[in-house]
């Protein structure tokens, strides 16, 4: 398999900066006053490039799967919360229905590898990998053939996508505890700077998924190019997001990341290909501990900061009227000229 | 006149409270995972006095003055810059149009005065009270008539709305200026710590800005009362917001402030009326310098936070689709009973 090849976003026209730079200045408002907004247009330009970006039919793939250390005791709640969760995103009762309905996202809901049968069901992405991984305190969570399958599922997922705005979920009971895993071993930062209490945790809940990440960081010392680790301790959740966003990027789509789990698999897909980070628009900082310094790892300024941390994709949901306001300011503002408004005073 | 009473938020059924957190609580997400979402849900819940609270027909409110202190160099642009971003309103170029319509707000634009005659015009809310105010730099910016005739307008403005949610803008050059003012006079912060860049003044710019404030505040020592302060330093757009918060708090409405000038009108408000502040959202922190204090001294805590200083409600309308979701999480989102999912372990 050949993974996507992502091109610098600065492989564009090399008038396009400046032309966008001129279209945003020229609109009837004071130099930079619209902030981050105007950052996003720039960067939305830059990806579809244009000076008249367009974002059609934004999706979000919610990928779901389970962890075998959860066998550890590492979560607040049983593995089967998992599956009924999926159940009921497919009956529209989660709180990524209600803010994806909202705002305008398509959402696909995809069993990437959650242990239960849920046998054919209308709206449900079949694309398991394994009944949920193997538990990494004893041996890798996926061999390298399923990480590689789901590396591939993801991709065609985005494939089959008919917008260029994706955004990116997760549901997995156990799944911080892989994404702390993949955060440090990934960016080099403590493992008890990674770990957070998840779904709730108590202190000592916490202080127990530390000590099995750390045994498990010990027991895989060998582990390190970037496939080798999210094979060891990833999930097939957070492999599949990591082959989508590649797919992505590599297909020119806007990004949006969520929190805690999803920009786990972004620091992967970060490390295979560097360039992805220029399409992505990372919608929220999660009140997870560790999220704000995997952010920082990624040189990321997420746009909400509303102490989310639920996963599911609820931030990059709530994100996009953000996202859709930078680019209709860019498209239907007036500009100085064509509004007769008197410019600054030299 | 009598200004509105305000009645504070907890004169509510006595197990209202207990309530709305029952209601969150029992969705299906974990305890407090939805963050600032939880707050404003508890805190809508509690200004409509309902565990369903619903969202109707949102207007944002835009109110445009002038300001005698602008001949005094305190702005980058000229004067006639009001008059002409009112028509820019009217003609739906401007950043609040984008925003207002992006995300379901009616826009209503009302003349509170400014310096320029606009003869009857569809669309305009004609409430001028002077053809813009006097210099405060040398005497009252209002007469004690005129800030008494501009809080009625607001008043009679809101009472002529037919939803219960209301975003506050404005537009008038020159009008960070009396906004510092208000902000040093009712808060006792520093002259420097509240004056800023407003639409874009160099350092120099800031530091005259400051100084003639300064001058102002020693000129007017005797100003006191929080009406009082407001006639000599405000202006009519200011006091007319101030007067539209008043009653739509009385109304149960819930106000959305943005910006360092609609927060301005808001402390004048919240000196009257302290329990006005319960039923405000604070849309953003402006990149105004002074803002942030501003916010602080409400004991505020801003929604969004993206440098945006540009005034006219932008903020507010940003907001919205948060205010949105979070009514939208307590009305639509399954329970852990309704969707079959395990709770947390004890």
């Amino acid at each position: 398999m050949t993974l996507p090849t992502i091109p610098p976003l600065l492989d564009a026209p090399a008038d396009l900066p400046a032309a966008l730079a001129r279209a945003i200045d020229n609109k009837t408002k004071p130099l930079g006053s619209l902030g981050r907004l105007e950052t996003l247009a720039r960067q939305v330009g830059m990806i579809q490039q244009t000076t008249k970006p367009a974002l059609r039919e934004p999706a979000i793939l919610v990928f779901a799967g389970d962890h075998g250390v959860v066998a550890e005791g590492v979560s607040a709640y049983p593995q089967d919360v998992t599956w009924q969760m999926v159940e009921n995103f497919l009956a529209g009762g989660a709180a990524i229905n209600v803010f994806a309905a909202q705002n305008g996202y398509a959402l696909r809901v995809v069993d990437a590898g959650v242990a239960h049968d849920f046998g054919p069901r209308p709206g449900l992405e079949d694309r398991k990998v394994a009944m949920g991984t193997r538990n990494f305190a004893h041996e890798a969570a996926m061999t390298p053939d399923q990480c590689l399958q789901a590396l591939r599922h993801g991709m065609d997922l985005v494939d089959a996508l008919p917008g260029n705005v994706v955004g990116f979920g997760e549901m997995g009971i156990g799944n911080t505890t892989a994404a702390a895993a993949l955060m440090h071993k990934l960016t080099g930062i403590p493992v008890a700077q990674c770990v957070g209490a998840g779904t709730g945790l108590t202190a000592d809940g916490i202080r127990r998924k530390q000590q099995v990440i750390e045994a498990a960081v010990a027991l895989h010392a060998g582990a390190a190019a970037p496939l080798e680790v999210l094979a060891t301790f990833g999930g097939c959740e957070i492999a599949m997001m990591t082959g989508a966003m590649l797919r992505a990027a590599e297909r020119r789509m806007v990004l949006l990341i969520d929190g805690f789990i999803v920009t786990s698999a972004l620091l992967v897909a970060a490390r295979l290909q560097p360039a992805i980070l220029g399409y992505c628009v990372f919608a929220h900082c999660s009140g997870e501990h560790g999220h704000r310094q995997m952010l920082d790892a990624l040189d990321a300024r997420p746009l909400l900061d509303l102490g989310l941390r639920l996963g599911e994709g609820t931030g990059s949901a709530l994100a996009l009227p953000l996202l859709q306001a930078a680019v209709n300011f860019l498209n239907r503002m007036a500009t100085f000229e064509s509004a007769q408004v008197s410019e600054q005073s030299a």
